[in-house]
């Protein structure tokens, strides 16, 4: 498998396209830094996007940028209540744009991904509210609903209603299970009857809530007039008037308050006091009640059918997989732009050089530009087999492959939603500190990117929770291949290797040199060898703590730290090495590309493996004082080859000016004169504060209010 | 040295005072966990601040809470603009208070932290611009100036004129030297004329200058009517009238606008236009100008001089060790309380329990708990010793001891420093995610402790910078011993096991169980490994490269990442831990408390070093897979015995309700109650929002602006 597949473009063609289409950046201090380059960056782009997808993002930032509605300034002071009006508008907005009609985006589903990509890099907040009501709204009603539900879906296509997602609540999070919120059906007028129990089982932290939806996916624990509940199911709940806004009788629904990031999205809570609707709004794809009050499930299993009516949800981790890559992406614009810009000493008087010449700096950023490049490689991928997965669901695929690569993928989302955030996470924060007191100033967007980004750390399920899920899905494999029931396989290949364990732990590190080092087969071979081991200690860990007599919750519990939970990050990061490994050997890979993407891919492995090296050493797998040596000299020399690629491999990923919004790192390098506009352009810059005469007439009597204390 | 000895707190004599004075806590959820503690929490305070600072600090918190001035509500939205207007007032409301006056402070410098802990568990925007004019502007002044300067002090003290710090500039911040303001003295008026030379050298960053100063600290290369440029000196600067706060003739001075924190704080910029000061605001202790124009000083060396004059800048890392541990407190009270009152899953079906009590969470939190005693303790003893050598500056002690001290305190404090912002910010950072979604709401304060806290990592030295200065002192020390010039010792003693250093390297890990790890002598004797490993590694790596034919810039460059990087954090990492563990062994530390801190102190030691573990298995300290479990467990068990304490540890170093902030925090534990209260006070919560007529009447046109693509 190749990349651009996913978006369309044909190999072979780019010479023979027309070039114009990629436009030139602007000339000044940054030309210096990308006449070292060693490709050319717009035919990188063309590699990794593909010429359909290049015009798409071109459109919508051009469209963007045109519309004064989408206009704003760097840093600019907006309370929240105007940042969710703003935000309203321009989903509006984007309803009369219509980027991807249905019929678009079933032809070309990466394209949903991308216009996600698009608005996010201008506003996530934009994108979150118009994907809430379009995907999780819309989405859940037509997957989990049937024929009888499609005009909640039609609704919300021209904004005649306006959708949310209701599952969380006050005192429930990852637990979903435990949900309180009941609807018990009343056979008498055919209606359920929906009630929060006291308000820890308010609906909370759903996004559109605040002020916008109008109807509301809402999963409740479902009653039968004879009191048995029969867990939790999905009901469509209308929580306001559409001709008003205002609230409908027995719901009390407002604005969860001001967040850490994302304040255009309007978060909200939801109380619900005997709520009549129609029975016709239970989602009823897993289960329905009959008129007269008869629960029908073609699920046997209650667990089978409770899993399935969360499938809604696993879409999301793929997205927050490559959401967080975007916001990475972000940063790094900002922080290697400033960087190749800002000058601070040198090893002469008078002359000073960029900071990005310092291997210190080198040593910050440029590991988070190869992760970039690993993890956009990877989510692009990722998301092609989450589609495969999707249309075997469409077409009722019932085949144990089906199967298998469901469990597959929630596997490697259950991780790579947890590494993608937490790279991000750490990466941008690096980022704002690299680019020192302007990092912190609000115009440059490190802030709003990093509060942004955080969230994704815990939506969808909270990392450290869902590595868990990675975790036991290995262990069961590997329980499976010890009661010799065959070989470990799996259908997107993450985990065959494993089926080689034995051999595998009894392989060594043998790189000789620095040099050698420097390819991406060394750090893919030590992962192997790494997941290997911790998957038998893990399994080793579960079974002494089941053997002092522990439960399996217990066990569990205490094996995480050190063992299950460092398993999960390790395969995931093996799996990402192994897609961007392929990709760098593929003899369809530009040639001209193939040397920095394996450069790229080696730093990536090397660094990330820098974080498990002391199971390295611990298992035997490395001895000696040399091999440390060796990787990290390696990590060294290939942030020093990569500095000079380095505003070229920023230039293939950033969007527009106007998108990025920061003027530190726009494409023009004109740091200071960027940055000391958009001072001068602030409000009330240079006015005296309204307050002056309270500091130049009314003086405080020092120590007048002591006698009080 | 024991530390209650700063805090003026006597020994024996806790037993007789009445322990009335601290009240008890309110009853609720969390006295399950208060009832397991194995510790009196009031014990605790008492030891850790004696009781003046007890009854201070009580002072101040209760002041703060009953003036309208300071009311506030969780998470309130507030603009920019509004927030530097009531940081203003309670800013002047502070010296209505005087809650120190200028006796009270020399017979107790700790107070001075002491305040600004206080003010800063309120809001560090308020401490902030009471101190930079305080001790910013009236300290530089004060310590660089001399008696004509006396009139600059007494105008802040009744806020007559305010006054700011202007040292960096846009395009100058960590090199120091290469500041371009010029103040040029002309002979004819006795006036120094300051120039900023483009808008590269304006003045940016000052705090207090964007809408308040009336005076600043303008740090100027001083040019003499011949042209020679004597370097950089400091010059008192009027910016603003002080009777109508509208900028001085030739001074452009603004607000550079919204920062990622502490945003009460009006930070701003000013670009000098031939403005003439008077000869006499010359700040004349290290160099000084005749009326006539000579340039007159008593230091021969430039260098010298240089460094001097930037001596007044040496407190600023002091304060901001202690301001990291402060937040970090902050964070981890609002963690810990949540986490031991949120209860998710369970090893029963239909029981739940507190998160806390889960391995993972106590190993994300309890360590961070450990960190702030740890760090907590050194700031107090760190401070101390920096008093002692301000008394020495100020009585001009001349001896080696005092220039040994300086020396000293300076690679301490570019260590330290490092190390509690970065600790600071990835423990606030755990603690959000820790708090899941909750932890995300504004309300509940984690983002703007984690905002206020970010710029401790860049401002008065970038953590990477400021490290150097660290390794370049332990640097000097090895090679002067192996010149055979005498002992490696220093005057606080943190140095002096270098000495040994040959027998340290080979020194092994010998501890044969869990059990022996569970011992701060454990990573106490690693770390002393350690740091002799890497001051062996570095000086090895700096000969290689200069080997190889570089400069010392690219030298010491080019040895930064692994080597003195590394050493300067396990140097201060050894430095906090053996004054902890020093105190755990005081035989005046109370019974009852020595388990508890033994515990933290041992738990604190074996976590940092499991960052270091690779290094330790590298350089051969440790070998086989035994000790790395053996320090792994240790941390697991060290946390689930600190659990059950956990709740009592937050409760030691909280401040009142009111000063925290967070409703997930508060002391009574009723975490829904608390949050859902502080929800519903919202503004408009409930209300439909003001653009609901453009929601319900007027429908986009899907697609209608599809044309216009």
């Amino acid at each position: 498998m190749t990349l651009p597949e996913i978006s369309g473009a044909k190999h072979g063609l780019d010479e023979e396209l027309d070039t114009q289409d990629i436009p030139d950046l602007p000339s000044g201090p940054l030309d210096e830094y990308r006449k070292q380059a060693s490709f050319n960056w717009k035919e990188m782009m063309r590699f990794m996007e593909g010429e359909e997808i290049i015009a798409f993002k071109q459109l919508i930032f051009r469209t963007l940028e045109n519309d004064p509605l989408f206009a704003r300034q760097p840093g600019e002071d907006v309370l929240v209540e105007k940042k969710r009006e703003l935000t309203f508008r321009r989903c509006k907005q984007l309803f009369k744009y219509n980027f991807l009609t249905r019929a678009e985006m079933m032809q070309s589903p990466w394209k949903v991904t991308v216009l996600n990509d698009c608005l996010g890099m201008y506003d996530w907040s934009v994108g979150a509210k118009f994907f809430l009501n379009k995907a999780m709204f819309g989405g859940t009603v037509a997957n989990s609903g049937s024929q009888r539900h499609l005009k909640f879906v039609q609704d919300i296509e021209d904004m005649k209603t306006f959708g949310c997602f209701a599952l969380t609540e006050l005192s429930h999070g990852s637990n979903t299970r435990a949900m309180r919120t009941t609807a018990k059906y009343d056979p008498k007028t055919q209606e359920f009857v929906i009630n929060s129990p006291d308000f820890e089982a308010a609906k909370f932290w759903v996004g559109n809530l605040g002020k916008t939806a109008t109807h509301a996916v809402v999963y409740a624990q479902l009653y039968t007039p004879d009191g048995v509940c029969h867990g939790l199911h999905s009901f469509v709940v209308q929580v306001r008037d559409p001709k008003t806004l205002l609230a409908m009788p027995g719901v009390m629904v407002g604005d969860m308050g001001k967040k850490l990031g994302q304040n255009g999205l309007d978060n909200g809570f939801a109380v619900f006091h005997n709520v009549r609707i129609p029975r016709e709004n239970l989602l009823n794809k897993t289960g329905d009640v009959t008129p007269d009050g008869l629960y029908v499930t073609p699920f046997k299993d209650p667990n089978k059918r409770f899993g399935a009516s969360l499938g809604a949800l696993s879409g999301g981790r793929v997205s927050i997989t490559r959401m967080a890559v975007v916001n990475l992406k972000l940063a790094l614009i900002v922080a290697v732009r400033f960087s190749a810009t800002r000058r601070q000493f040198g090893p002469k008087e008078d002359v000073e050089i960029p900071i990005l010449d310092y291997q210190l700096q080198q040593w910050r950023l440029i590991p988070y530009l190869a992760a970039i490049y690993a993890l956009d490689f990877f989510s692009k991928s990722f998301y092609k087999n989450f589609v495969e997965f999707q249309i075997g669901l469409f077409m009722k695929d019932n085949s144990d492959r089906q199967a298998e690569l469901g469990r597959e993928i929630h596997a490697i989302s259950c991780s790579s939603k947890p590494l993608g955030s937490w790279t991000a996470q750490r990466g941008i924060q690096e980022c704002r500190e690299a680019c020192g007191g302007h990092g912190f100033l609000s115009m440059n967007r490190l802030g709003d990117i990093r509060d942004d980004s955080d969230p994704n750390c815990t939506y969808e399920g909270d990392n450290n929770v869902l590595l868990q899920q990675t975790s036991n899905y290995l262990l069961s494999l590997l329980q499976h291949k010890q009661q010799a029931k065959g070989r470990i396989e799996s259908p997107l290949e993450t985990v065959n290797f494993l089926d080689d364990w034995k051999r595998i732990l009894e392989s060594r590190f043998t790189a000789g040199s620095v040099e050698e080092c420097m390819n991406s087969a060394v750090p893919l071979a030590a992962y192997k060898w790494l997941v290997c081991f911790l998957l038998g200690e893990s399994q080793r860990k579960l079974t002494q703590q089941k053997a002092l007599g522990l439960g399996d919750f217990e066990a569990r519990s205490n094996s995480q730290v050190y063992y299950c939970r460092s398993l999960a990050i390790a395969y995931i990061e093996h799996t990402v090495l192994q897609r961007f490994h392929d990709l760098t050997e593929d003899v369809e890979t530009p040639a001209g590309l193939r040397s920095v993407l394996r450069r790229l891919c080696a730093l990536y492995g090397l660094w990330t493996l820098t974080n498990h090296m002391a199971i390295l050493y611990q298992g035997g797998y490395l001895s000696g004082k040399e091999p440390a040596d060796f990787i990290q000299n390696a990590v060294l020399a290939l942030c020093g080859q990569l500095k000079d690629d380095a505003v070229a491999l920023v230039d293939v990923i950033a969007p527009p000016d106007f998108i990025l919004n920061s003027p530190i790192g726009k494409a023009d390098g004109e740091l200071y004169k960027n940055l000391w506009a958009t001072v001068l352009q602030g409000k009330n810059v240079l006015e005296r504060p309204s307050w002056w005469a309270e500091f130049c007439s009314d003086k405080p009597k020092v120590g007048s209010l002591r006698a009080k204390l």
